[in-house]
């Protein structure tokens, strides 16, 4: 696979990294947001899984590595500048985030408020052997 | 309108920002993504219409402001980690980017390039009377 010019044409900020945002390919719905460094994006095209990068552990990160809740992905889209990358994924175990629901996005803006809407499909504990991480 | 616990539950970056997915309320493709503050978001609450703040003027930005293709929002959600917003928009022209196109998101990857895909809606050049801005 050439790791060149595709890899160059991403507008990598100034910590070497680029916004990503996982989408589900069923149901379009927005699941996650996380960040890629340049090991992150070669790695997810080359195995069609998604990969990241962790900034609050600094490495890089196989989605569902501990949780077992892989991503597989079915395209990646970039934006005009460049900065922001879209993947269209399957969510092994319908679980994204990291608090047990499908999505991050699981607090809707509502009488002022952020209120939750939606449901915990698995408690963390039993997703995670310690400490939760996604 | 309370503006205060709401805005603080945001977690809003070193610079004051936050990551804002403007996604088609009706389509569910992802349009764009941008920055709002906490004028923006307040703004995007009270009116009903997308308020971003653009880094590259360095200032609040009625999206839609010169180009007329303003945004109605439908919902807001917050994802686990306060630090990005989902907005259900619904795009005034049917054109988000500023290159004319629906959405940002007009490349794909495809056998090893970024491909652009999507056909240009309008001619920037006819939708702005000067330089392109959103």
């Amino acid at each position: 696979m050439d790791t060149g010019n595709w890899l160059d044409a991403v507008r990598w900020d100034d910590k070497g990294l680029v916004t990503a945002i996982a989408q589900d390919a069923a149901t379009q719905r927005v699941l996650m947001v996380a960040w890629m460094d340049r090991q992150a994006l070669a790695l997810t095209a080359v195995t069609g899984v998604a990969h990241y990068f962790s900034r609050s552990r600094g490495r890089l990160w196989k989605k569902g590595e501990e949780s077992g809740h892989l991503q597989t992905v079915s395209e990646m889209r970039l934006d005009c500048d460049g900065d922001v990358i879209v993947l269209q994924i399957t969510q092994v175990g319908g679980i994204a985030c990291h608090t047990g629901r499908e999505s991050c996005f699981y607090r809707v803006w509502r009488d002022g408020a952020w209120q939750v809407t939606d449901p915990v499909r698995k408690d963390p504990a039993a997703i995670y052997g310690h400490g939760p991480s996604a």
